[in-house]
């Protein structure tokens, strides 16, 4: 039996693109004499749809838009994720589609509403497994959640007969490592069963996600045979074959697709496709963005260009009187080794009638937080200016560090459309600028960015390390607090020093609001600011008490 | 049997304070010589406190502070709500406090996950039902969501006795009219079981949300016979008696609580008391909005008076050229009418240095959609530059209407802290400022206000209506589109014109993502934009196609 996996690109809502890519990807299927051909979880109308689905006309659209793929699509048998209204509830189907209709529908049992997750918000669970056979192969549909517990999974299938694959349709969406996990995942339910699974991940950014493909085929000894490029469309095939064994072979048909080089690479690529996927998906064909010279303009401006490229990327340089002839020198090289259009504009003007402005007001200060967060509104406020009149998206360049304690000014530094490097530490912005150097083979990043200490130039001899700890510090315990929901107690002890420990605590606390108001970004952690960490504003909780 | 109902404001996080206040109220109960004092659900710890519950170390202090407010309180019954680590699972769950300790733990059964709730992301559902009996009555424990499924819960204590009353613990959010959706459900609740129900409800505002207390007995035959102040804490008692032909008889031992005149008059009343729990839960004493002399303005700065006092609320007129002499002079009259402080910081010589400085990139125009914008987002960073100076929190104005169809400059007049009327439709808007002059039995927003056209004054002559419908269509269409989540089709089936459902449509869907960087408001609708209404940005769904 030749099974092919289309993992594919959907856009949430569109359910016209998408099936239209579905049948252009169908007829490569058909022309390749596949058997079964399988799309992602709700593919018909992308992940995920969120509150969409509480329109009913929206349900009934995905039902129409399946019917016309199901006619469209009669050659062979093709697996696709749709979001199906069935007795007045909704429910993350399966159909099975044979000879231009819908012969059968499998519905999700495990509905995962933890982390980004919210499907119990929006599903029934379904109760019954679907078992479906071609070419004399039992294979039995299975949707994302449904095989990561595989105890359940066994339970549930234990009426089945005997199951030579397990088809898996998957929306899972990426952080860093998390592909380890899923291998691992696929490969126990291979053995469990002593089947082939047939694993058909989406691809794609939506909003804050990413969704990284990287579809798979396991054998029924649980090794990876096959698996499909990371980050990018494509279309994988192989030939699963029962022996009199007791074993399920699988053959692919083409070479392995290149997979990201480490870690490291993985991120980059995340964030590549994320941020080209925010801006195309939402219309946008320019950026525009702030250069300070910094490290973290400087690898979001690498980023853009490799998403959206150097034509559609604009850099702007907006000094004041605090910003060094270095720092102003190094924006300038980075946008001429990105290729990209630099423009300058000063703000020293603009501040000293802010100023005079505010001076009218008894108790104004033309130093201090209010002064120094004056000039970041102010870029802001340029750059928005710019967006409104270019129709072009404002990238933010905040990183995780300084999004979690609010070193960044609201409405200022984080005025913007997205932020690209949200999710990523500042000890690993630095990592990922010596990898974009040296997969460009060149120092598009100028060395001195990546020694010179950071600071945010909004009054004289400024440093970060002035208001923060050290970097390699504030991410230790960023990481335990915020990513894995460790105590201060818990961070003490581990070695971290109490002071910081607390002082960085209360900053993260402190600051909820001001990453609320925050633009979306590229996910690439397992816990993101955003869908995956929802605390109130309001919160007196407090480990000092 | 004396039961109180100590509904009370409790704060996200703070379990100390919640402690001491319940402390206080349980003394009160003491002197009045109750059986059984009640508290709302999660009062340990506050409602909702979302991820805060993923903290391991966060539970293990709701169970500290439980144990230390059953040592507190042993000389009656207390009910409280609280949440519980159990065998390494989550629940919402209700505490019986006897004799110093907790004798017995109800665990909440039915989890709502709809709407603003999310209950299933953090807790497990119980199972078994808790009846106690105290004075010969039998009184099961119910918590919250529980009593809305009536056939569920019949069968849940099918097998439970006799009961002669529900005890009911809550947080249920306030919108317009749920009182008397509430009230039916507690009346149904009595009729079904031939009970008292005891429904005791939490106050205060938290976030987006406000509780609006109104706790109440139900005697057995579902006559409502006591209900507790809306909108503030409470304690109210009543003896339940059970008679000897099997009814229930309760009588409250204090004069009926004085109730909002009517929906506008609870519509405000939520307003007021969300915007002071905002400011206060949040470290703010002082609030600071910019006065247009427009209505949404007038009604953010009466009510911030209304909750904050006069003392703490700072008016801001920001003019350029194109403010009319009519819009300032009521600007000041309303300040003067509601005796705040007012500042003026016209913003004309900013706006031609932020000119000046764009002309030098091509393409930039001094007319449009940016120049209008620009000034917008001057005036945002002129309030927030006061707003870092001097702590206050910023007010914003825009109303519901405008916040849906995207009326607004994201970073300009969307900046600020607290967006007091968000989900206000501008048509109710004119009924509050009608309501406030009404009970300030004097014209507080000037007469002017009220009939003049609404404008945004950031270019010549410009009016609402030239962009948007008339507000009476608009905020039809949008209750139908936004709250009731009905299509384009159902709508002009209605009878709505389809040009205009279709772009207002349009306007909704495309601006998503500037609600997602406006501050959070209260919620008084049935659906708030928030977390009432999860739309993705990324979304290319139109049923125009």
């Amino acid at each position: 039996m030749r099974v092919a996996l289309g993992q594919f690109n959907a856009v949430v809502g569109d359910l016209a693109g998408n099936a239209q890519k579905m049948r252009n990807i169908y007829a490569e299927a058909v022309r390749s004499e596949v058997d079964l051909l399988v799309f992602p979880e709700l593919a018909v109308c992308g992940y995920p749809p969120e509150d969409l689905l509480h329109k009913k006309h929206f349900l009934r659209d995905c039902s129409l838009a399946l019917d016309k793929l199901a006619a469209d699509c009669p050659d062979t048998t093709v697996i696709v994720g749709f979001a199906e209204n069935y007795q007045g509830a909704g429910y993350n189907s399966a159909a099975v589609l044979q000879g231009g209709r819908t012969s059968k529908i499998y519905r999700k049992a495990q509905l995962p509403n933890y982390g980004v997750f919210d499907e119990q918000r929006y599903f029934q669970p379904g109760a019954e497994p679907v078992i479906i056979n071609l070419k004399g192969v039992n294979i039995a549909i299975t949707i994302c959640f449904d095989i990561w517990n595989i105890e359940w999974l066994a339970n549930f299938l234990k009426d089945a007969g005997q199951i030579q694959m397990i088809l898996n349709i998957s929306a899972s969406p990426f952080h860093v490592g998390k592909i380890k996990k899923r291998e691992e995942t696929v490969s126990r339910c291979a053995k469990e069963f002593n089947c082939a699974v047939a694993y058909c991940n989406l691809v794609g950014g939506q909003d804050e996600l990413v969704f990284d493909g990287r579809s798979m085929f396991a054998d029924s000894t649980g090794n990876t045979k096959a698996k499909a490029r990371a980050f990018d469309e494509d279309l994988i095939i192989a030939d699963v074959t029962p022996t009199l064994e007791g074993t399920v072979q699988v053959e692919p048909t083409q070479p392995a697709a290149l997979q990201p080089s480490d870690l490291l690479d993985e991120v980059y690529q995340a964030l590549v496709l994320g941020t080209r996927d925010y801006a195309h998906k939402n219309g946008f064909k320019k950026t525009l963005l702030g250069l300070s010279g910094g490290v973290d303009s400087s690898v979001t401006a690498a980023i853009a260009v490799a998403a959206l490229g150097p034509e559609n990327v604009v850099g702007l340089t907006m000094p004041s009187k605090f910003n060094s002839p270095d720092t102003k020198a190094d924006a300038k090289k980075l946008s001429k080794n990105l290729g990209i259009e630099f423009l300058t504009i000063p703000i020293e003007p603009i501040l000293k009638q802010f100023d005079e402005a505010l001076k009218e007001v008894r108790g104004w200060s033309s130093e201090g937080i209010a002064y120094e967060n004056l000039q970041a509104r102010i870029r802001g406020g340029i750059l928005m200016s710019l967006s409104n009149q270019f129709g072009s998206l404002v990238l933010t360049t905040g990183n995780k560090s300084e999004t979690a304690v609010g070193y960044a000014t609201l409405y200022g530094d984080t005025a913007g459309g997205f932020a690209v490097i949200k999710d990523v530490p500042k000890t690993m912005v630095y990592k990922l600028a010596e990898h974009i150097n040296k997969i460009s083979r060149r120092q598009i990043i100028p060395a001195d960015v990546l020694t010179r200490p950071p600071s945010a130039e909004l009054k004289p001899d400024q440093k970060d390390s002035d208001s923060l700890p050290d970097y390699d510090l504030l991410d230790k315990i960023l990481k335990g607090y915020v990513e894995e929901d460790k105590s201060a107690q818990q961070l003490v002890e581990s070695g971290l020093p109490q002071d910081v420990v607390h002082n960085v605590i209360r900053m993260v606390d402190r600051n909820e609001y001001k990453r609320r108001l925050s633009p979306p970004g590229v996910r690439i952690t397992p816990k993101a600011f955003g869908k995956d960490r929802r605390l109130p504003i309001t919160n007196r909780y407090s480990e000092d008490r």
